[in-house]
């Protein structure tokens, strides 16, 4: 008899047959006797057909009413999903984000929580109820709706657990859990039972899809552990959680790839910290995440910068290390190349010395070349040519055994 | 330089090319200087796709998740004619039904209007902004989203009139205002400038299909001017006020017709009034309206009832009456045939007593017999043959000459 938390994604709730298997999905665990509270998104198909509805009566939406209309798909969900339930005799009410009191800041379109309450959540479940929360939006201090952006609802699943202590949030996706590597990439593959929210952190950073790095950075500071798994077929997922078990042997948990990369190189700039500095202020005021810098020294005593940025945020990049090269009053910015980016990730990596090795005799072993290079505590990302990518990636995870059980 | 609220209906916004009209319509009024409120519908058809779903998972929703999920609707439209003032220009910020301070009582799909603050939407109008209000909608006091029933829309327009002492409310609708009798049926019907609540209301309660009866009552009682135009033209449509100016010539406003009532027959029931009472009281807290009683006493000293009532409401009516007739010990309830009412209405009939004796020549000039007949100090109506009707309604506006300005 445990307290759980579910959130069930787009695709699972898309039309009423499928929310008929989430209802007796649900009906299953309330039936052992627990507590249920349950996070849903939008149908699947909902949220992009309000945007277009929007963009064809504005270009660029102001973004208070696009959080008016965006909260619609979720209060849709939750009241289609207490139906459902009712129907098949589980006692159950929805929870729009304000009911649920989930608090935020005036940031609309990807407001930030600021604290929840859970409202009445903790009184429903006493009665018996099965809670259905809207996810994905909140109510701002002025009592304007607003919504959390990317990966929303997996944040609402995560701060609900939060707020009324739950003993486990499960975030139903469409995937079974976290793998070693992409499944698709890597036959092998092998779906891991823990891993820690460092590790996910670093693989939700790494371009692994499975979630938001921000759902997983709450989870943490709060501490609530999570498995991600899948609502399609009733195997154990993935547990995310504090001190996550790990076998002396295992060096590293995971391989991941992000193929979306752009070199960045700024090249003829003065070689000094205060130019680099000014550089990359602009661009982290601008919101764009820069990885993998490296400074070479030119023959005339000038510097280049080279860096990756995503490639759907490079022309952003370009725009504001032009304007701040203005200021700088010399350089020049230029796209060098499409780069992948492969990471080894694992907490065991900081004592054991020889990752490093393992990992470029992986790539070599493959003709990937690698310049741009970066390191954390337990993570190694490398930048390698995208056509080289993907038998990297399975060279890698064979070079540290990850098909096997640790 | 007036406070006008306008309500346009889900055909009004059925499309994002009717939206765009509606705020072209809405800019006009602005740009003359006039503080705009406008309460709009959910777009046609959204309600009952939203219905559809429901009753796939459920065969009779739960009410508060039923106005969970319809109040949806509005709440896109809302946002949606908001982005569409932004593209032209016009400031303007949506309101839900809560946030416009509409506080109603509990009773979920039908909630009535307990008060109406109006929120903040003054403070938005002295900003110059046009306030878009979701209509149907409200807030109870345990902070549940209601919605208003049939006609809600049209009645937090008035709500809205009254609460923040608009100068006119418009509601906007497919017809381009209250006529002396259907223009379908009556080539030569007349458009009527004015006309008072109480003429109004009967028409409502007598098959006029322009408006709720509820809603009028509610200007009525707040004393709020409304017209009722069409959304898709620029003619001017029906006032309808307090005194509204009508000449000492004219004795009706308009003839109306109700093709959808059941004459109801109760045979055999004790000639006493406690037994009259125990059906009409069955009926009324069964919530069924009946009209047009007659009581006759048969040979054996036993009584008979007979009664129309919409022919929609007539199996549940049964039931009620079947169920009151077990607790009286006897008695027998059939349908005794379908029967149209045709009403007519109007402020001068009082001071007019040849009124009855015109109506009856012209409905014999067709044929139409009735033994139902209910008046009130402004409605005489009548039941009559179905097959007679279109024709009887053709005599009545001839004989009382509505086709002439009064």
């Amino acid at each position: 008899m445990s307290l759980i938390v579910q959130k069930y994604g787009g695709t699972s709730v898309a039309n009423v047959d499928r929310i008929k298997n989430v209802a007796a999905r649900i009906k299953a665990f309330w039936q052992q006797g627990h507590k249920m509270v349950v996070v849903v998104s939008a149908r699947s198909g909902v949220t992009n057909d309000l945007v277009a509805r929007a963009r064809a009566l504005h270009p660029m939406p102001d973004e208070r009413e696009m959080d008016m209309l965006l909260a619609v798909g979720e209060q849709e969900t939750i009241a289609l999903l207490s139906m459902a339930l009712h129907a098949i005799g589980v006692p159950a009410c929805s929870r729009t984000g304000a009911q649920a009191g989930i608090h935020t800041d005036s940031l609309h379109t990807r407001a930030r929580i600021a604290r929840i309450t859970g409202g009445d959540i903790p009184a429903r479940l006493d009665e018996g109820k099965v809670v259905i929360v809207a996810g994905f939006q909140g109510v701002s201090s002025e009592s304007e709706i607003t919504t959390l952006g990317r990966g929303g609802s997996d944040l609402t699943a995560i701060a609900v657990s939060a707020a009324i202590k739950a003993d486990l949030c499960q975030i139903y996706t469409d995937v079974d859990g976290v793998y070693t590597a992409d499944p698709r990439l890597v036959l092998n593959a092998r779906k891991l039972t823990e891993i820690s929210y460092e590790e996910m952190l670093e693989l939700a950073s790494s371009g692994s899809k499975v979630m938001q790095a921000r759902s997983v950075e709450f989870a943490q500071k709060y501490n609530v552990p999570f498995e991600v798994r899948s609502s399609f077929n009733e195997k154990p997922g993935t547990l995310v959680k504090n001190n996550a078990k790990t076998m002396e042997e295992a060096v590293i948990s995971g391989v991941a790839l992000d193929r979306s990369q752009t070199r960045v190189t700024v090249g003829d700039i003065p070689d000094n910290a205060a130019t680099t500095a000014a550089i990359f202020n602009a661009l982290g005021e601008a919101g764009v995440s820069v990885d993998m810098i490296i400074k070479n020294l030119g023959a005339n005593g000038r510097a280049n910068l080279t860096f990756s940025v995503g490639t759907e945020q490079f022309p952003h990049a370009e725009k504001v290390i032009a304007a701040a090269l203005r200021e700088i009053g010399s350089g020049t910015v230029r796209a060098s190349g499409e780069v992948a980016k492969l990471s080894i990730v694992g907490v065991g990596m900081i004592s054991h010395p020889g990752v490093a090795g393992v990992l470029f005799n992986a790539l070599a072993s493959v003709g990937a070349n690698c310049d741009l290079i970066t390191t954390s505590e337990i993570k190694i990302a490398v930048a390698i040519a995208p056509e080289k990518a993907d038998a990297a990636v399975r060279a890698v995870h064979e070079a540290f055994s990850l098909h096997t059980h640790r």
